[in-house]
């Protein structure tokens, strides 16, 4: 399978008419979009056509210190990125943004994405003599778009010949010696979102990196459209728009997403409310109190919630100090019930009928041991809500939900799920109502994680042994 | 002013009859702790005697690296310790527990509170030749400890003799080479539970060390009681239960506890929502929303919308991954509106009349840039209501509540303090009901932060000049 | 001018018949060529095909931790790089070795050396659509080798097309999945000997690396060798050996080599030892005592002694604590006379005829106070001697001296130096005598920086400012 | 045995009339002075009376990051510590500076020394309900000052009481909120130096921390002396002087200070010299070339080659790149002749017999290695001198040769151990020529290692095991 390029990650950008910090509202902005991906991050600014770039792998908070974030400089245009990166493609040769140095001018690129043609395309770049220093996609599209550049009057006329011959999904941010691009592949899998504020046009994965900047929301990127914003002001290419149909990841929210960000102008907290709501309906249950399983379950929950009438409570408390350096219980101390992570308050679910909403159920493993939580803490009743449809099929279009094996709802029924859990009853988000989560069409969503249709071809061709070496910088 | 001596904490002991994890023990209840103190923290283990320790500045999860924990080995008993700081006395030389190594034995012992007769103890021992490497109350606990332990038979009779010497708020777990040893100060000023889980006794702050073990609560330490674990078992001292009024800081229901953990056998997560329950009561208002401040303004919020009938809402995301290395924003970015730690969740608040709970109000400044997102995200009211009176006086037993002068309540009326903040109305939880967030009986809390009403005598003495020095490392 | 290629670096190579602890070997050899460069450093190991890599800034003992070694493996074979980095390419991006993953092949490439003809192969190469990540050398001929891969059959064969292209100054190891490979261009500027221990065959820069694991010298790789090992054992390919007159640099001699190295099998040492013979024959001296300045000053000192008969001291303490970290004295303190790195052994000095032999003079500020202080520990007077001729010319070939404007000697004379420092009487090794402080014929040097004869065309051609970007990660 | 406090430090204290950078001045001299411990250093600043101290475990370059070092500040007086530790006293409770802040006054102090009777004092102090943190000398010390203190007039009325009871040895650096005071015991087993600049007054171990920081020296501290200096001036108390017969250890010339310090007046490395001139005379052979072991032969090797006419020659290079986090080789590579931290110059050994000159043996094993390494590298003789005689006997007074088990020279013969390190022939430095490296008369120096002849009472009683317990922080 063609796992390495299989990543969920957040790219921002942001143009100034005058040279200023960009930097820190970069560094602002990835601490919004952390949630995207935090394996590694990084920042290139442009001052006046010299590019200066730090990444590494960690969380935006470790990698940028004073010094690493002062040393960037001020410029006019800045671009951001962090990833989630698997165990296939940790090392730091995959950190972005990547920056490429030509003859034709620098580079900057931030990627968030899955082209489902990178084995093809790789391989026919590699019998031509191009080296690759990474297994990313993002550096094939930089070959691509180098390639088309030489030939090219202009950046976003090499982007837009390049678009022909890339395939899956793409959310691009791109920064030349003077321009900042912003591209969407047709069928606009991935989000991006156009702000504004003062003279600054700013491009970013989710609405919650404009209101962190303090940012106006002005429109999204549409699927298929170059937008190009340099000091003649913003211009939008879009000649691919409209050639495929759209199929945004309607993963993004239900999961990916912050409650507070709009995706397509539709809020992610209202989507998810609704996701609980049509559990409510469709999964209605006698109880005394409706709890969600932190962070992402809470808004489902409040749906519940307030379409059954049942009320709502604080079930757990997350504990928030838990990071990257805590020390895993071993295997002794997890069967003697050590419990970190997550705590039940108990004065909300002793000698109650709980309905508990999660956002997901993979391996089950989790999902049992909070019930058992919840019945030691006195819950009567335990009836489990999941504020998604089942996951059967792996996705080649940014995510990370790649392996059938691995996922309960392959091998097992509801029936014997709910059994697993241990749970009085349980109710999976219905088919149909995911994509009914905004007001959008419904025939516009990726839904293909649970349904199977992708709305294009997946990849025929993966990488072989040869590139499976492990690279650890 | 006594300053450097206010400091909140949490303490933790465990006591098993064989050789085992117990550092690991202690490790995962201070992640649970970790809100009582953020400073420095502590484990220190005893194995037949011989006791280790490794305690430094910063969280939990930074001081103990896999090596680190790993090199405090296995034993029967240990004792954690999280620690609050205030400027005067950051140096590590205060860090906990303190280990002391004596001809009688070796010592190692954890405290929350704050002596109010710190000042004159230190000075009488120190003309009697003592020395003091630090500046913190529990140095001065230890000696007098020791100083008691030469003519005394036991550790015990020796902690009991210097109770009689020891004013003010003290919860202690004391590690002998043999024994466990948990008191309390006679008005029971701080928290301290006890634990069991098989053939372990587990002494900590909070319940929630013991939920976070899989431990069962068995009861609190009583005001003045001792109790000792050793290999014949829990016994208990109660010679000086009884000699003073109870007077348990209400402000562990009102803003330090964790709302999953209870004291004093009563839920924080209902003392809350009964806070905000009476805030309903007494400062009603027509709302559409009511929203909680993350994150010790949501229990109190949902007690709110239960009262009032007014819909609860998620208002606010916070920013989980704004850590200890989060760079602070320059003035002139602050200005331009970077909102990095909090932002609205604007479905929730676009054109409705917003109840807005928070549990304080220290200088206004935040609040008043709140109410102000909050209308720039389309509220079209904010009320806000806080789930505590204004403060008005110093604490002297243990917490950080310190000056006055900083103090918006003190130079301001509510009213002048609404017009501040920009609030469409403000309501202060009431003086009486603040006595009431729990069945106890209400003249057993100590509310002098509030009412100016101090339980016992404040100090009389303050350090002077000459420990005026720092001590970095 | 060409700045950003002028390094020095070391390499090292090592092939395994069996399974072994290849990253080890490399681990410590590259301790011993540490000297050789402190900017950064890496190891990639090759088992079974599969290439695992780790570089990173800083030196081997930091780089290296327990955990990072070991992550590293077993394998067959390993290449390993210590690199000088000058400020225009200090990016982790060009730390070595390069590993190269193609569809004809994985490639490790560690390179010591500069090329002259690198900005037209660039240009050249990205006019064809390559990419840039780095500004390195290296990656430059990694693109020449995998173009010529392309259409050859074997990597060796791809090495011997390649190298009619690359004009200058290179070292290579070259690790494939099978094979170890070995080249240096056809004027042999930089060394690279062959070692053998047991089943195992290294290349490295110099022999102190094979003296450090314990290997026998076998010889060194010759002007223009492509030197192949894999399962059959290893053969030679010559064909461009002989194309050039042999310029081996001499400063491998005067100042890089470590003294117990041999270098095209002379004794770096003795080499040294002769230049002080040398100095003492042409600049002799009345005088009590020869002292050399630490370290590369102590060889020729001893050399002086010997040949003048003036006994030899220890005049100086170096600090061998001062590292990286080391904390630069202000301005001011510099003024009042702070001496930190090194200290005057007065006994030695203390009314004394001193002769003092240093290996160089750049700028004369150095050398003028040690002059003052030795005056000052009470030397009557101080002869300086210098174990080189005076730099004149910038280097094109791998050595950091680029800059003519900085260089003492360009704008003063003899005498002139003389008095800037503050000496007696200064004398330089002649011009004449650097041709032959070992037995190999003077003409097969390399002494442009000293005289000015480049043995080839320097560059011609610079990179331009659009690849002034900086890379800090 | 009482091993916990056998130890060798480092002591600095500058005063200064006006308010400068003092911490920079510690800072500097602690790195002249980092040869005498490794283990933890510290240096605590007075400004005003205000104490700031830092101290953490590790070399002076790592603990003193530019924060940290800018965090003292300025003022007018300094003191400043390195210290060695034993695997009994690691823990940071033993770093020193220690500060005490009492009803009397803060005082600082550095000590380098052992008392004899530290358990006795202990014990007695415990008693009376005194309570320990380290289980170090100085805390012992910093206690009877105290007491003392209590009832004196002033910081060196106390201590010139205390010293009547602290036995053993001792050299003392007390900073007191105006004061800087130093002392040795009546015996002087520890160098203690007085140097000057400017208005500066300085203290250190050795005068090369004089030189480092451009201070004169002026003379040693006394035996028995007490040194005051203020706003008044130096002034002496020397009411304890010639209580004792002198006793300075003879090590310090032999091993401990830095070849280019005066001790008492005498240079270290002429003291080395002759000790190498001795060995000459003693055991003199007929040879082509004297080698030393870097660094502590090469003075001795000097001194061999001048009194014996044989040429001194450059034997060995040592790695100067191996550091504390250096990897050990594993027992496997160690066999396979890894030899990474000393290589042998082989132009200068083969085919040559040698002299090789070296410091001590303790066990063997390591100059057997070098025997072999050396006749591997062609050597036809190897004959080894030692610049010491055989130890024999423990060390109360502040060293770390404390057991005897370990040295080969208490179960073996000069002729077995000959055998044993594989040489042609051995021979150690003569018990009557030790005591006449200087001028000084051969009766005022402890030569108790060797001769077993004590100065005074060695400790009666050692600390029991309560006291074995272990603080890692």
């Amino acid at each position: 399978m063609f796992n390495s390029i299989h990543e969920e990650c957040g790219v921002f950008g942001i143009y100034s008419n005058k040279k200023t910090d960009v930097a820190a509202s970069a560094y602002y902005a990835l601490f919004a979009l952390q949630h995207r991906g935090q394996e590694s991050c990084g920042i290139a600014v442009n001052d006046d056509g010299v590019i200066t770039c730090h990444k590494e792998n960690g969380l935006v908070g470790d990698v940028f210190t004073p010094d690493k974030l002062a040393a960037l400089g001020e410029g006019q245009i800045a671009v951001g990125h962090v990833r989630y990166g698997t165990s296939e493609n940790k090392g730091i040769v995959n950190a972005q943004p990547m920056v490429i140095n030509h003859v034709k001018g620098s580079m900057a690129i931030a990627h968030n994405g899955s082209l489902t043609n990178a084995a093809e395309l790789r391989e026919s770049l590699e019998l031509n003599g191009s080296i690759f220093h990474s297994n990313s996609d993002t550096e094939v599209i930089s070959y691509i778009i180098t390639k088309e550049r030489i030939g090219a009057p202009s950046i976003e006329a090499a982007l837009f010949s390049a678009m022909y011959r890339l395939k899956g999904a793409y959310s691009l941010v791109i920064m030349s010696p003077t321009k900042l691009i912003a591209a969407r592949d047709p069928m606009g899998f991935r989000p991006l979102c156009i702000g504004k504020k003062d003279d600054q046009i700013i491009f970013a994965s989710e609405t919650c990196a404009l209101s962190t900047l303090g940012a106006e929301y002005v429109r999204d990127v549409q699927p298929g459209e170059i937008v190009i914003v340099d000091k003649n002001g913003m211009r939008s290419l879009d000649g691919h728009c409209g050639e495929c149909k759209k199929s945004l990841c309607v993963f993004e929210y239900v999961y990916f997403a912050r409650p507070d960000s709009r995706v397509e102008g539709a809020s992610v907290h209202l989507a998810r409310k609704k996701a609980g709501a049509f559990l409510a309906k469709r999964h209605p249950v006698d109880a005394d109190v409706v709890i969600g399983v932190p962070d992402s379950g809470l808004d489902a929950a409040m749906g519940y919630a307030e379409e059954s009438g049942v009320p709502y409570g604080l079930g757990f408390i997350k504990n928030k100090y838990i990071g990257r350096s805590f020390i895993q219980p071993t295997q002794a101390m997890r069967e003697n019930d050590v419990r970190i992570k997550l705590n039940i308050v108990s004065s909300t679910v002793k000698d109650k009928r709980v309905v508990m909403i999660d956002d997901s159920i993979v391996r089950g493993t989790t999902c049992a041991r909070i019930v058992k939580q919840l019945r030691e803490a006195g819950a009567k009743e335990v009836h489990v809500r999941i504020s998604a449809p089942p996951f059967l099929y792996p996705c080649y279009f940014g995510t990370d939900i790649s392996s059938q094996d691995n996922l309960i709802a392959n091998n097992h029924s509801v029936k014997e799920i709910c059994d697993i859990i241990g749970a009085d009853s349980l109710g999976f988000l219905d088919l149909d109502d995911v994509r009914h989560l905004t007001d959008a069409a419904p025939d516009t969503f990726c839904c293909a994680c649970f349904d199977g249709k992708y709305p294009t071809e997946p990849p025929k061709k993966a990488l072989d042994n040869k590139y499976n070496h492990k690279i650890n910088d």
